[in-house]
């Protein structure tokens, strides 16, 4: 018992840490900083304790724990001795940023942020009442990762969706449940263009969809947009991803000329459904899926736009020949997908309350965007132009001139207003001149009141540019 | 009115689908298969409505879901005109196959099923009234993707239990939640080693990590691993992987001077702590980030483990100096863990329930050990070894001598046990010979049953091995 450092060590029988890590503590400190140097012999416990008051108990686990860590060695009938861990990594303590705690939007969206749900319109109680019920019914399951593809009522749900709104016909067997659209998309690479296969997605298209693409390494085509929507690929590619219902951002509806085109192609073709459930005239146009005869065609399906973003839950539907194929690459990379909102969401859709929910929001919806384009005309001339189709969540408003963007940008954001650029959706530079603006998530005096701002920021940007043509 | 076609339609009062459904679909077909050519004048409204005797609304309502969907134009004036569809897409129409619908695996994971937790021990009770409790209590956060980087209150929770358990101190901001750990490395490497930057992973080592650098492309080399846990990479790599608290699938703690060693090096570190809460003697060893005075390391947490693989959550904590660049990648990808469970767990850990249910487990655990353990000794002889490292949740067996494996894979599957092969954790082929055995998910009655079973399945390998020797 010669070294000072040992008998110095401080320890507060007040404090709740116990004693014994209290010990620890101390010492792995000293050797950490080399006051204990390598080869030491740590104190004989029993003596050791007597002249610090503590149990022999107490300084066997610290040593113990000294041990475990690595910073000491037994040594049979030697004794204990402290270890060589090497010199302290080299480097630098940087200060402790202090950063604010960010605190959560609560406020909902700004006017006219696209493609977002009303979620003051959502069945908060009906569906609290259906997450108590689930969890009380369920014990265990619902905790444990058991199907890897998928809840199985959620995907006869989904596939009972299909049928009645999207006319394609599938067996839940061939639906997979995914952690939203990227997660979807990453998935479809793995199977059906693994390698690096060249992929094609819509200009302007979804930026999500891309970005999947670019993190998995697929060289990237662009399918230029026409009055029909997607063109066909110029190039060959493993996979055209196309958005046939409701093209997005612009908007249009892909006519079976176009679609039949696309199927007559050689690769795989992927159909991004986002919000086909809210066309406000007629019934919605079946899917894509619906004329595939060669089974080439993926449908993607979200619920991030017709009910919860929250839930981060989507949907593929694959066609059967994929299928050996989809659930190897699932098992070696596992699902993504919580189990918990998976259960509630497949309960909810069966009773149909999923569909009553949808119904809901689309005569919601079908007003408020009437009431958009009413407040559009009165308010704008022929400086804006927008095309009309009838479907979706927003609407692209085309500037008849050049803008100066950066600027009109930094003003609506003064404004309180959120509506992205079209520019924002190109991905090779040549962009048209324009904005979305998503009309679901406001109320009519929210509507009003936005036009009234935008008319505002947006009039002199207009004029101006008129005035220098 | 010359066209028989379209005279001959067969309309039906009795369904619940409207006319002018049965007649959009009766006429588009006649367009696809072609018996209705491009450029056909449909029959005018008017006259048409009278004689098939239904109201002129609904032979509109059906030529406006054709000229929708692209099947007939509108010509102003001279009237509506089947379209140019173009031919059907040529290719064959595969049989349906009848799958049998997956019946869910609800029996538990068969003996000895590594890494899973006993979900029959899970406070599903408690779990549900939280689960209801946040339910009610929410209006509409948490079905609303909020926050891209997590709850905060899970956030919080987390900070403070790697305080408590881990001798980390992090501040919730550092915190990202993630679905899973697939989804954390695919982050990891979007952040630090995109542009295909080399990683170096454990060999032997977890398979779910190694597929996300496969996925995004990035080269792997590998860490072997000795008594002391993974070696330095004898490459420059952009990111080291490793196991610091138990290695999986060995078991062996790294030493401090190890922890040094690869603290020193050049790169990123990902400390993989999958289930380190469960040490059965002392305290649980300190996190790596503990020691990291360079802000090189990146943590990774799981929940699937400790708590249950059904809410497919896990977490990352990043140094400072990441967060920007970490927020970045985030927002371009978004997030993909869902708000829900989220949302119930950080209530559940704030109140301690989390922590109470983790201890318990970790006695039970450890109780189960001791049971398999002594079954061991009992059983075997010679021609088993293990090493007890005195944490984590299964143990490797290896044999004495060579084994034919995928003979011994067959039996025990027949026999229902459930034990990989230490092989199935080697990358390179180079594997050591053994297999790997849970003992968490077991009672004491299953463990002593399945061992029994594991004897008369293993010694006919092990001594055909030893007489061949």
């Amino acid at each position: 018992m010669s070294d000072a450092l040992f008998l110095a060590v401080d320890l507060d029988t007040g404090q709740t840490k116990p004693l014994f890590q209290q010990l620890y503590e101390a010492i792995s400190q000293h050797i950490r900083a080399g006051r204990i140097g390598a080869g030491t012999r740590l104190p004989a416990s029993r003596a050791y304790a007597a002249e610090i008051g503590v149990s022999r108990a107490t300084v066997l686990a610290a040593y113990d724990q000294l041990i475990a860590e690595g910073y000491a060695v037994s040594r049979q009938g030697a004794g204990v001795f402290a270890s060589d861990i090497g010199t302290v990594a080299a480097g630098w303590i940087a200060p402790k940023t202090v950063r604010p705690v960010p605190v959560p939007d609560r406020s909902g969206p700004r006017p006219f942020h696209p493609g977002v749900p009303d979620m003051r319109a959502f069945p908060h109680r009906l569906w609290a009442q259906y997450v108590g019920r689930v969890a009380r019914s369920e014990t265990g399951g619902w905790m444990q990762g058991a199907e890897p593809f998928g809840d199985p009522v959620l995907c006869g749900a989904i596939a009972d969706h299909l049928r009645d709104w999207r006319g394609v016909d599938v067996s839940p067997e061939q639906v997979v449940i995914t952690a939203g659209a990227g997660d979807a998309m990453e998935l479809i690479l793995q199977t059906v263009a693994p390698d690096g296969a060249p992929v094609a997605l819509e200009n302007p298209g979804y930026p999500v969809l891309v970005q999947a693409c670019k993190t998995l390494g697929n060289p990237r085509h662009w399918l230029a947009v026409d009055d029909a929507g997607a063109c066909l690929p110029d190039h060959p590619v493993a996979v055209s991803v196309i958005t046939p219902s409701c093209q997005f951002p612009r908007g249009m509806t892909m006519p079976v000329a176009r679609r039949q085109a696309h199927l007559a192609g050689a690769g795989w073709i992927v159909e991004d459904d986002y919000d086909s459930e809210f066309r406000y005239s007629g019934t919605p146009v079946p899917a894509l899926m619906a004329l595939d005869r060669a089974q080439k065609v993926i449908y993607l399906g979200s619920f991030s736009k017709v009910f919860s973003s929250g839930l981060r839950l989507g949907y593929l539907v694959f066609p059967d020949r994929l299928l050996d194929r989809v659930h190897a690459v699932l098992r070696a990379r596992g699902s993504r997908a919580s189990v918990m909102p998976q259960r509630v969401l497949g309960r909810f859709m069966e009773d149909g309350a999923f569909h009553r929910h949808v119904r809901k929001m689309r005569r919601l919806y079908r007003g408020r965007r009437q009431v958009f384009l009413d407040g559009l005309a009165a308010r704008f001339g022929a400086g804006l132009r927008y095309r009309d189709y009838g479907a979706g969540m927003s609407v692209v408003l085309e500037f008849a001139q050049r803008v100066d963007e950066p600027g009109l940008r930094s003003r609506m954001q003064g404004a309180g207003l959120s509506c992205p650029m079209l520019s924002d959706y190109y991905f090779d530079g040549g962009a048209q001149q324009g904005m979305l603006c998503g009309f679901c998530a406001f109320d009519e005096a929210e509507i009003n009141d936005g036009l009234g701002r935008l008319e505002t920021v947006l009039m002199p940007f207009l004029d101006l540019t008129t005035a220098k043509a």
